[in-house]
């Protein structure tokens, strides 16, 4: 995926919203903004968004002298979710299609912003993500890819959304591998925030060796690779693991809300919609 | 006001949106981009928010080779905001408070978008936003200072708006000068917008001799300065007026909406709230 014109903004803002969550001062600030415009505007025509983002953050990180500039709000988001938790699982069990109602809830970890401090306040954020119209809903295969899948690679997006996962996990009843980043990327899960989500229970925890968001197969581990490529069923969540791998021909599954207006074109849908889609190598 | 960080992001937006609007190719598109990076990059300490949209929208008419690139936008409000004007009168007419309905719709002129070609739909955001609590409410200030002043300056913002502050135009019962741009920047109104709206059978029609965003004085003729300093009660309307005369002591009366982040900050009011708010110069 290119990096449109429609980014630039885009990017320029979560330079200046990442420069403040790491405490840089005002002048740093000021620095990481002129350098992400230096970037963006001697971009290589092949260079990803997700290029551009890792090398903001990466510039943040150094900047403001903060190696995880986004470490409290991530143990925040996992505490949040995980007073949650109880209540997720109550839905679950008295749901119709408890397998559809777990993946729908899996992605409902993509859209609720787990910052907010009240369990009250975040129900009702799934009740309105539970109740929105799914864009694209590939429930019916998911079904059907699971009853001949053995076992599962499961690729994690958000430290908090990992207890949603979790839930989706517990439904899944098959083996399944969890895959965290190897070290701090924006918002990512780590290893230490799966295992602060409870993934530890329910899965082998794996990194995939890579630093950079989403899934990008060439710049992690041989070993994982081989998982990636073995692997009877993928469920890859988050918009930047769709970025990395909607080329792929391994049966995917993606579970994401489409953020902004350039992956919603891609996948046709409205900026915002939900999505529950199979790659081209589960069709 | 200076050119805050968070305004870098909304610049380049502007940009983007702008040269799209004047038909600007993909490469004139990305070069408009470009150029505004670096602009942004080598800012003056002192530079405002609106010098820099307004070198931004030059450049995108120069780049675009298109003089007015709003031409079409500004005459599709117009006709839109014409086609309510009745539904306007009718509301002014079943009012209590007639003078106090008439500068909220002026006000609603500020925040609805007249793209929509639906008059019910039109209809409908006009109800939102007189329905909505007013950020500011300075019109007891209004009436009194009103009632002491035998003319008045109007400072007109976009076309289309221009429909409605005729209809507050009507309700002065004050003979009224309405000043607009003397040449294309954004939708600003100019000369032809205002006739178009029918200000011409309730104010005499002057411009400022400038096509700068909002009523930067120096930059406006003498002739416009001297109608300014004599003025005995001005209305202006729009962020961009607010952010050119807000430390003016002239007694004037700011009519907008707090479209962005760093304006409503300067306003103590939440972002997307409807203001009318009286000058230092008129307390």
């Amino acid at each position: 995926m290119k990096t449109y014109l429609d980014c630039y903004p885009c990017l320029l803002c979560q330079a200046l919203s990442a420069a403040r969550i790491a405490g840089a001062s005002d002048k740093q600030q000021h620095q990481i903004l002129v350098e992400t415009m230096d970037q963006l505007r001697s971009l290589p025509a092949d260079a990803t968004p997700l290029r551009v983002v890792e090398a903001i953050h990466r510039l943040v990180r150094s900047k403001s002298r903060n190696a995880d500039p986004y470490l409290r709000a991530k143990r925040n988001a996992t505490k949040h979710a995980l007073a949650l938790l109880p209540r997720l699982r109550n839905r679950i069990h008295a749901a119709t299609d408890p397998l559809g109602t777990a993946a729908h809830i899996a992605i409902a970890g993509n859209v609720i912003d787990l910052g907010a401090a009240e369990i009250d306040e975040l129900e009702t954020s799934l009740d309105q993500v539970l109740e929105q119209p799914v864009g694209i809903d590939g429930i019916t295969a998911f079904h059907k890819a699971l009853a001949e899948a053995d076992s599962i690679l499961y690729l994690a997006d958000n430290a908090g959304e990992t207890v949603f996962d979790r839930v989706l996990i517990e439904n899944l009843s098959r083996p399944v591998t969890y895959a965290v980043k190897a070290g701090p990327i924006i918002n990512d899960a780590t290893r230490e925030d799966a295992l602060a989500a409870g993934l530890g229970a329910v899965a082998e925890i794996i990194d995939n060796d890579s630093d950079a968001p989403g899934t990008p197969l060439a710049r992690c581990s041989a070993e994982f690779r081989k998982r990636f490529d073995r692997a009877d069923l993928i469920v890859a969540k988050g918009q930047a693991n769709y970025e990395t791998l909607r080329e792929s021909q391994r049966p995917i599954f993606f579970l994401l809300q489409a953020k902004c207006s350039v992956i919603a074109r891609d996948l046709g849908v409205k900026t915002g919609s939900t999505v529950l889609k199979a790659s081209k190598g589960t069709l």
